[in-house]
């Protein structure tokens, strides 16, 4: 399988895959008709660059409107005020380009740019899922990282009122993604590791949702292979083509993998990335939570354990593999060491109990596995 | 995994896929806004009361117009006849009741209903791709075959003037696919087996196929595996529900694999479908095809055979082994035993090399080289 050529894959996104998929930008924008899109990015990815340079290289198509003000977990706020800009400047269009964040505040502006505010009326948990119409802003999504495969995703992560909500309707699915691994030779070590992680915890929690879904389950498998192959010559060496193709691989593969349910590892990380404070990075708090649950769900799919570890090329413990792995990626040893303190796991536990994905868990777990899971998960 | 709930499965077309699925089709009427829908199916299904048991367990929902004069290899003529009744009566929307006969039949109505005529010009050879609009009808396929996967598939093949002639759309996609493996419990022996091979090949010159899309591949290597396993199951025990609902599963996996291109053996199936004379099954083509065209492209793809003898758990030569589980599944031995005439094999290979499933043939293939699969497929 060659690595250099562009790929086109087809499934609810059409997405373009390959070195150079980006500067497919201009035709991309002719074909869906946008003449005028709002660029939704992040401060970090506006300084390295990677987003002007992206732009750049359209040539006459425009004007481009900027907002790079996305936070590190998107937020109400920034979302209606990247809405304002998209309507003051008459925007009829979208490009996110960046992390997870970014690309889900733009789904956020593409939402609220045509249906009337407020934004919590079209959580899920709030029976939203219905309130979502075609009349979403058409958006192109070009990652900047290999992890969260939102650009292929019909959800969208927002923290309302100190709630980390689930917006989520087949009309958020971008209409383009543009993979581009060469948008990641850059990305640090530890957003390497930690987004990597986010693909890998996406493919295995899939993999062991127990709802029937053959095809997403391959999709699955083959990213966690690809995830557990590549995702420490990525972070040791950036510079490793096909190291950032495969991890990039795998995290649109976890993406579309997510109609399958995720499980006990999202359903914690939620509310935690949703804590008062620092924001906390959504792929660590995953790749933190892995090891317990990973321990707590092998009683209920100990074939499926067998075929993850035959796959991964380890033996024993998965959950042992899954730490040390963490701790030679220079992960966090716990949700301690990131900062968060024991009095807030019960309402974290009460929280992750009501989460979608608690519902697609390997394994039955309740408020009290919850609170059992968080206090494994701190860490010595 | 359970064979006892109806999953969802949500790619291009969303599909409920589980015994029992078929029952849903007055909810999916509903949520379509279809009032008045043409049932498309063929005198074999209808005669078998599977059609009629379908549309008589949908209540309220109608009324039904009934086209069940499907043939073979679907043609204009019977695309042009059915698109008359849809017209005279006044239908809102399609349901197909069958197999890929039935299935590409109606989404030639579907197209035809809405689009001026003639039909050849919006064929893929004539730059037809671009024609076909969103006006296309919305239809609801239901597969009575576990083989084709036209249900959620964007293609069609349907004989004009003597050549099969390949229509594709992303428009052509079912709205709803509804894969229900007890309306294969009665398919005879002969059926299963041919359309079993039918689905066995779609996945595996899928895998074959040179493009890059590693999703499509981990569906197609999932397909092979679960087709490898269950056809000689199905085709002996026709009773046996989890050899049904496997092969049902494999043929869905086969048809949304297809975007990354089929092969050789498809490239010559076309055309000999669209012969003069006795209808060609397409499946029993594909099966007798298969041994001549795997041995071809061994050597182009070493490492993926080695793969798929580790997947069927089969050693050596792969080809051979597809003669002998043909025979065993009392398919034909070779293109004459069904019938084929030497003198037609130039011509044939000649419309093959233009097909465009040559282009992704795991091997560079000319029209000597498929005089010869041709000649080498005749049998003894």
């Amino acid at each position: 399988m060659s690595v250099d050529s562009i790929a086109t894959i087809r499934y609810l996104t059409t997405t373009s895959f390959g070195f150079g998929a980006s500067s497919l930008l201009e035709e991309v924008l002719g074909e869906l008709g946008i003449a005028r899109p709002l660029v939704v990015t992040d401060p970090g990815v506006r300084a390295a660059g990677v987003a002007d340079g992206v732009v750049d290289r359209t040539g006459d198509v425009g004007p481009f409107t900027w907002f790079d003000r996305t936070p590190p977990n998107p937020t109400e706020e920034a979302v209606l005020e990247a809405t304002e800009v998209f309507r003051a400047a008459g925007c009829d269009g979208i490009v996110a380009i960046g992390g997870g964040s970014s690309i889900d505040l733009a789904k956020g502006v593409a939402l609220m740019a045509t249906h009337p505010a407020p934004l919590v009326d079209y959580a899920a948990v709030n029976g939203g899922v219905e309130r979502i119409t075609s009349r979403v802003v058409q958006m192109v999504a070009i990652p900047t990282t290999a992890g969260t495969g939102s650009e292929v995703g019909r959800a969208a992560m927002i923290n309302v009122e100190g709630r980390k909500l689930d917006f989520m309707s087949p009309h958020l699915f971008p209409a383009r993604a543009l993979c581009d691994p060469d948008l990641t030779l850059e990305l640090p070590p530890y957003l390497t590791a930690a987004t990597g992680m986010d693909a890998f915890t996406h493919c295995l929690e899939t993999y062991l949702s127990p709802l029937v879904n053959p095809p997403a389950e391959a999709i699955a498998l083959d990213g966690v292979e690809r995830a557990g192959r590549w995702i420490e010559t990525a972070t040791a060496d950036g510079q490793n083509r096909e190291a950032r193709w495969n991890m990039m691989m795998a995290s649109t593969e976890g993406a579309l993998t997510f109609q399958k349910g995720l499980g006990a590892v999202h359903a914690m990380a939620h509310p935690l990335g949703a804590l008062d404070g620092p924001p906390l990075h959504h792929g660590t708090l995953n790749a933190v939570l892995l090891p317990a649950v990973l321990r707590f769900n092998e009683p209920a799919a100990p074939a499926k354990f067998d075929r993850l570890r035959q796959l991964i090329g380890v033996q024993g413990d998965l959950g042992a593999w899954v730490a040390e792995l963490n701790a030679r990626l220079g992960l966090p040893a716990g949700l301690a060491a990131m900062g968060v303190p024991a009095k807030v796991l019960p309402r974290i536990a009460a929280d992750a109990e009501q989460d979608p994905a608690t519902e697609t868990n390997a394994r039955l777990v309740t408020r009290t596995d919850y609170e059992d899971l968080l206090r494994a998960s701190m860490g010595s």
